[in-house]
């Protein structure tokens, strides 16, 4: 632990006075490390949970030397592997390359692994096993749950055994008194939903991914998602997890009780750890009532300026029934126009916003919303706008933000930055990004969470692009660290002086 | 790491095995242990921040050999030590004996330290020298905040240096926008409160202790206090922190980010490792906006049952705008009439609720209470009950939660548990309990936080009384384990079998 402390103070530093020609990360430190692959948590061989960084394009056979480590010395999967895997997992062990095909590629196509095994587990017992023998046998994994990150962090980025927790799929135990939920970590979140909406409950995290992404996967990435604002993050929803260690320990964390204070809170640590601690197999989550009321805004504004305004006067306004307050730019409009042929559903504006509220009462929250409507029009905060209270309405409004990312992946090739900024900072980079690259990049465009301070700023071009790739960076590591910021990106160099602010995956590579 | 991953496999494994006379913890295993004191976290000698247990009785000049660890070997302060305090703490650095007492005894006057020096550091640098400095002299040091702990882990078991917080007082920054507060360790949280209050704020978490109680404190303890149901815990909404490790090492993990995914999430570590780890310097914090509307019903019931019915109506029908429910049973409303003269605001009940609602509508608000009071009354599920809309009547009922702990002191020697339990079994333990002991004790109470499933179960006797303890422990500890709950404890025993379920820091002691 120690080791990591002291790493977090350097990279800490590191973000302090970013230098994009430092060689901060040198191999001595990094092999001298107390938390080495030799510790219990990243133990002689078996993880390659640590290692990422992503080959240049689909398709590709081996990563570029310039775009991803070496291939550690781990063993190759042997004919007696495979037979161990079929004896502990018949059925469950796949060899066929056309079945494996889509886990070695990530929802983007934009990473490609070459795995030629795929483990389905459906136990913790399951995950114990696989870990222990492959500790033993000196290979390396890759934990991967519903295939839907977008920084290339759950597949392979050469011959990992690929377990997959996509069997591990039961409900364990619901409350209905104190609202916890436990079940295992391959759960797909809509799955989820759907059984609590049921219950008269409801997730506490909600994905434009829902109806793939895993439940295990969603706390190992620390997913914010679209309720971030109203229920709070996962380190404070989730009141317990079960992980299975390298060597197959299992770490029962799975307390179902709301306040625990028995010792240091190791389940924070899996929390957003990326697979590089363990494998999360199963978790408890604390679930809020089902709303009776929901209601959706979209609405336009003129500046940015206004939007964050728009912002301060709902928070007041609507008050405990916001749940949530994501943007886009005209940018993000056009492409949902251009490629989703998605209209807009009010007249034009350089911003968007789309308002959720829920409530317990229907008749209160659309006095509530009514009153800052009227307020925010009378104000001229907003230009244009409209609600919805149908489902159908709502969730056509909803996919307006949440198909961004489909229409991006028609645009082009495209850079993906997840940034979180002060608030009041978080379009300004996308402007600057825009008069930076000039007519370099085909769409630069920005949306995301205002209320958490989370940018998603994605450049896109015609074909993958080097030289525009050079102009993004390290231009928006250094806008960042100067705002104080932290980002996740897709980015495929591996230039050490720039990967501390990259993916936690990326930069755990450094780390190891 | 590993080896608190270790010890906490070990500790779950004991906790479902619990047997009173194991000696689960034996020497060796402890002194073989990777995070025994020679590591960075708890280096050779400057820390006793991990030792505690409790010394018998207020005044004892040293404590009994079966209630405490052996003072370590740590060195005695010297004439030239309080020398070099003097000169980098001018000032600051105590040691008239009649000025240490109050930090050498705690709130409930139930333990009493011996310490021979205060140290008022000002700064983070400050915190940074002294724990330098005790470092390489091998000076053991306990942190203190507001002394307002109930469990003894605020005040020196022997002679440590103690390092109050107190003089850390500084509001850093506050963004209104976002609702982020940066602020030394030692601000009191109710000067917090009305700082934010007259920036139409508050603070996520509230506490009896509150004029007193420093934000440090409350992030080393993990404090949830009477606002959790509604803001949820510290894990949520601390959003960063900066430490000073044991050698004087600062971690500045003061993101002031809602949404900081960069690396393991560290701070988690501290907060609520009370002190074991390091001495919190600042902390950021998000805070929630003032509500403009706050109701607070006090109401009676029959049965546990009903009150718990009660919970899931009021869940049901409040909704977003509950913001506590907490319960009291007739042992303490009698304590309260008897010590403090309180009197009984409604008739006579088993059982009691304080309710309190917040939100941004008062005319929503009051329609909700008075929809909720109605279904409540006409289910019979509540006997009698008063609202309160005026600032003195809505303290005036809260007192009658709050003052639960002063009235205690009254009743004569406490022993006080700290239990979270699944909610449904949160009373069967004080009544278990009362027909466990019968007439060997004077009281037998219970009250706490329903949302959270935490108890306070408080057990008086005229004096200390150790058949009593007998005959309280190992029962609580087994009954608690049985359901799987966890427990914090006054309790002066240091049976190895059992502090696994004491608090963290005797538990912590048995660790290192």
């Amino acid at each position: 632990m120690a080791g990591i402390l002291q790493r977090t103070l350097k990279l800490r530093a590191a973000l302090r006075h970013v230098s994009p020609h430092s060689t901060f990360f040198s191999t001595a430190t990094v092999g001298h490390s107390p938390v080495d692959r030799r510790s219990p948590f990243l133990p002689t061989t078996s993880l390659q949970f640590g290692v990422c960084c992503r080959k240049l394009q689909a398709g590709a056979d081996r990563p570029s030397p310039a775009a991803a480590p070496e291939r550690l010395p781990f063993s190759r999967v042997t004919p007696e592997d495979v037979a161990f895997f079929r004896k502990i997992l018949p059925g469950r062990t796949i060899t066929d390359p056309d079945l494996l095909e889509s886990n070695n590629v990530d929802w983007l196509k934009s990473v490609r692994g070459s795995s030629e095994v795929l483990l389905r587990p459906q136990t913790t017992e399951d995950v114990s096993q696989i870990l222990k023998y492959c500790n033993s046998r000196n290979l390396a994994v890759n934990p991967q749950g519903g295939n839907t990150g977008l920084v290339g962090g759950s597949v392979p980025v050469y011959d990992e055994i690929i377990l997959s927790t996509a069997l591990m799929n039961n409900i364990l135990t619901f409350d209905s008194i104190s609202g916890i939920l436990t079940c295992q970590a391959g759960c797909v979140l809509e799955n989820l939903s759907l059984y609590l909406e049921e219950r008269d409950y409801i997730m506490p995290l909600d994905l434009g991914a829902k109806g793939s992404c895993h439940i295990g996967g969603n706390v190992a990435t620390n997913a914010g998602g679209l309720r971030l604002l109203r229920y709070g993050s996962l380190r404070g929803t989730v009141l317990g997890l079960e992980a299975v260690l390298a060597d197959g320990q299992v770490l029962n964390c799975l307390a179902k009780l709301r306040k625990d204070n028995t010792g240091y809170d190791l389940k924070q640590l899996f929390i957003g750890s990326e697979g590089t601690l363990g494998v999360i197999t199963a978790v408890s989550i604390l679930c809020p009532r089902k709303p009776k009321s929901v209601n959706v805004v979209f609405l336009g504004c003129e500046t940015f300026e206004q939007l964050l305004k728009t912002f301060q006067l709902c928070k007041g306004m609507l008050g405990e029934i916001l749940s949530a307050y994501e943007f886009l730019d005209s940018e993000c409009m056009r492409l949902l126009n251009t490629h989703l042929k998605l209209p807009n559903p009010i007249s034009d504006c350089p911003f968007y916003v789309v308002i959720e509220t829920s409530g317990s009462d229907p008749t209160h929250d659309g006095e509530k919303l009514h009153n800052f409507l009227d307020e925010a029009m009378t104000s001229s905060l907003v230009t244009d706008g409209t609600v919805a209270t149908e489902d159908s309405k709502i969730k056509a409004l909803w996919s307006m933000r949440e198909r961004v990312t489909e229409a991006l992946t028609h645009d082009g090739f495209t850079y993906k930055y997840d940034i979180s900024l002060p608030v009041e900072r978080i379009y300004q980079l996308v402007t600057d990004m825009r008069e930076h690259l000039g007519d370099r990049a085909k769409s630069v465009v920005g949306y995301g969470h205002v209320g958490d301070g989370n940018l998603h700023l994605n450049v896109t071009s015609p074909t993958k692009d080097p030289a525009l790739l050079a102009a993004i960076e390290p231009f928006v590591y250094e806008w960042t660290a100067s705002c104080h910021g932290s980002i996740r990106t897709t980015s495929t160099t591996v230039n050490p002086a720039r990967l501390w602010a990259s993916s936690t995956r990326t930069r755990l590579y450094q780390m190891t």
